[in-house]
């Protein structure tokens, strides 16, 4: 049975460590919460001890943590926790500066601790058999790869503010499952964004609507549109274009009832957030984390990839703010 | 807490038995299987004290049983239930007997134990949405409903010798299908079958592929089609006509991924048994026998409901062999 | 170029002379409408000049007559027509009384002109893509076809009165799709029907909603649908169930756009009526009665396929009558 | 009646000839076409004369002139047929080189005659509807257009050197959409393309593979995706997102024929190529011409529609080149 420390009680902490409790290899050992609030009522809910960060660092019985704190946390405790021997499940991102991901990098390069960033798009059940039907050229050679990322409600706008920006937040999810899908990285990105939604989002200086066209080592093409709020609902598709066809990943819908009257022909929307969309995502996720402990030969995503989709956020921030392609060696 | 005994650990058994094991506000105190394989294996993977169901309806521990026995066991096996004082879950149908399964309910029937009868499709949550817009005029008034029901492939020819037939094994369940979603009774049953799939079937005195027409008690047409092999696996779906439109639950897609190529648009199948088709049914059902059983004030599929499900078949049968429509009445 | 007469120029006479007039190798020679005003708007139309009967008949540049006149007038027509030496393309039904009908296949059987009888949903290039994948053995051994055939809105009663009641006139149309698709004849017939859209309907002595069941020789099971009145526009779809999978013909829509909004998901209706529905049928069909002409070896309906829709029309009002399968051969 | 002449007897020139002929108010009066094969096999089949466009501009009796001559030509012809008072209806592009256009408009701006540029995908019905139902404020305020435009299988290598390049050929249909669809002009452009289809195109100095995002003069995002080979067939949907939801056009397919097997779910394919897919778009263009001509107060794309588009396939050159996004003023 692997043990296991939840940092973090917030929303997505709690995703993950009922999962944990779901998981039959896995138990939840403590958790800790800075917000006594989230700490009890989660523990409560889970029936679980609460510990402080050192009493868990300093635990034999704990084998791995799961980073669901703030995002400018996230080093320092991977840092620490790897220093004390324990694996590593972190939220994205690694940080949002990325020398400072950098050296969180260059620090626990050494230790033989796992390391999981938390990408949960590659988990979804759809976008997993995308992706092994693209490799197993289901598309011929792809050519171009269109994803659409569209969240129903824009965040508060404080959220928005320490959010590190719509490229570094939202994007993200994207940036990776691009270089997911096309199994390698991606050397230019080129961004067009403005504000549609919310101005007060562009007073915080972000944007709320991009399109992003990035083009990978081998010189495939990726398109990604986002947006923080798509008007309907949750959007959340993927278009593998080939030279043998197409492979389409489409929304999930709540239901398949169907109403056909006399103003038209009406069908359930999308599943409405991530929270459902990818309920089943976060599970295996987890399950994932918990399999690649276990000493099965599995591929999760590690520090590179965390690397990866922050530098091409950095890359879409320059591109969008100097009106051009940026290489992604200009980053380095 | 509720605690809750199994009677029978075969498949249906262990569908249920894990759903007790999942809702918290019960938990699965005992089961029971002649077949001691089958018990040693179920107690092993949920962890459950094996009982006589004797013990079991002496235990003072235990509020309710889970009937998942043969069909030809389950009238008894109520009977003494009730008599015990236990709430009862029992599988369709009540007996393959109508005189067995009406004299039953005579002998419970002034019991203030909870029976629910476990029609298991009218938890579906599609065709609760279903159900829920047509009470509510999503189409005006219903005029006919069309119910589409077929198997993935014919189970063994032993379990069709003694499975009632297709009209109690299967046809059964769209048979309590039309009552729940027409809230009304039927009145009348027209039925065309024969054996298309397996010769073994027709020799057995059964058949594999039928059509029944029903009316119900206010003029409503019903129209069931079934086949015990659908050919591409499972196909359960329901039209709804009424007279301002249509209301379709169709079936359930493993995944949303579609393929376009030079051959063609190709999407996933419908999931492709009922274990996968009505996960999410099995478990509302099981949740809403608890949610009774504390006393909320919900709708549960009752003898009544078994009985009506059962006459339906018989008169079916009736049908088929005359070559004529059977009333209802004629069954009284 | 073969020069085709006119006999009625209502509604139907002005969709199949029109396409005569879009036909390259066919021209309309003349029309007649005892309904002069009918006849004149027509003619003008189509610059094309009128005719008696009589005075068609007679001509040596007619080579022949399309038959779109009330349905007691066809049979008489026919015979006159052949008598003349003309070919006939002739609306369904041959006549409304099944032994008027059989006398008229009696007297025009020695004939070497060609009768077809119009069954425009034969040529409908979804229903024949259907058909021709059938037959090519796209499900394996078919099993069971199932035709939903609902039209938008009941027509006059007026009209209902004179029509021979739905089982002539409009269940006809799947009768013959039925024996199409199978490529066989059916042998047995039970119908279920009751007045649901409109008491004036039932006062008139007919139905308005109906569920038909048949067998076919080789004890396939094909499964009808009908209403005058389908709530939502006009709903017109064939199953086709075997023993390695199923075929669907789908209603087609009037356009491809979707909206997603916050209420849900909707797209366009079917198209609204028989006119938009079928009208590359009605074109496909006329071009093959002109082909047939030409001496091109293809199949069109004809006057044993009439008499075999009205067969099971009649049939079909008895099994409603007496509430029992009634077996074709009961009719002979 | 209206008389018109053909000018250009090739693929498009035969489409809107035979388009002139189907028209009730207009007749085809003469054609033309340097290959004298050509202007023969159109000339016979529509049973039209020849004439010069010597004869033609002449011509009392001609009133208008189809320019489907070469792209290099269209300027000359249009500067001649509006010096001989014809009303011009001519296909894209106005000319290949951006300032042999804008002095094309120059030249005909004083005249009164009508000039239409062939955008034939503003007459598309499914189109049509689509800008109809976002200009009524289906979506809310518009955010982001994306438009999805592939074609079946890359043109021969000689016609892709005389093209123009993909911006000029393929994607002028695009930048003209988007304007239509957002009635306002574009400000600036990105684009990204590389050669993925045929390393000869590369060689021919053009792309095979395109992105373009451009914004829009309010500051709306409009995303194209471009391919020389769809790899199953013929692409064109188009995506319009907004404040209040989202508007799709898909594409059209050959038939609604499902097959469910064992080994999955197929349909058909969309409608294979832009004869098919825009047959009735190509009537309807001719027939608003020939309507403009009559002086119905309708709206066609104009001169200055044609130029619009062609600065944009300019700017989208030169972003490529420069790997910059390009403002459109720039071009002034």
């Amino acid at each position: 049975m692997i043990n296991i420390a939840l940092l973090g009680a917030g929303r997505i902490g709690s995703i993950h460590s009922a999962n944990v409790v779901k998981n039959e290899h896995a138990q939840l050992a403590a958790l800790y919460d800075p917000l006594q609030a989230n700490a009890d009522r989660l523990a409560g809910e889970l029936r679980c001890e609460q510990m402080t960060p050192q009493q868990i660092f300093a635990s034999d019985d704990i084998h791995a943590v799961l980073i669901c704190s703030p995002a400018d946390t996230h080093a320092d405790l991977i840092e620490q926790a790897v220093a004390a021997g324990k694996h590593v499940f972190c939220e994205k991102p690694i940080d949002l500066s990325l020398q400072r991901a950098r050296q969180c990098r260059q620090r626990v390069s050494q230790s033989n601790c796992k390391i999981m960033v938390a990408f949960n798009r590659r988990f979804d059940p759809d976008f997993q058999t995308l992706q092994q039907r693209v490799a197993a050229g289901g598309v011929g050679v792809v050519e171009l790869v269109s994803i659409i990322s569209k969240d129903p409600v824009a965040p508060p706008i404080e959220y928005i503010k320490v959010s590190g920006g719509l490229f570094r937040d939202m994007t993200i999810h994207d940036f990776d499952m691009a270089r997911f899908l096309l199994a390698e990285d991606m050397v230019s990105v080129s961004a067009q964004a403005s504000c549609r939604v919310d101005a007060a989002i562009s007073e915080a200086g972000d944007v709320d609507t991009a399109v992003i066209t990035m083009t990978s080592a081998s010189g495939k093409l990726v398109q990604i549109s986002n947006s923080r709020r798509a008007g309907f609902g949750y959007d959340q598709r993927i278009e593998v274009h080939g030279s043998e066809g197409m492979l389409v990943a489409q929304n999930i819908n709540e239901n398949t009832v169907v109403a056909y009257n006399q103003s038209g022909v009406s069908s359930a929307k999308p599943l409405p957030s991530f929270l459902e969309r990818y309920e089943a995502a976060y599970r295996a996720e987890l399950d994932s984390f918990v399999r690649c402990l276990m000493g099965e030969p599995i591929t999760v995503p590690g520090m590179d990839d965390g690397l990866q989709a922050l530098m091409l956020a950095e890359a879409a921030g320059l591109s969008l703010q100097q009106r051009r392609t940026v290489n992604l060696s200009e980053l380095d």
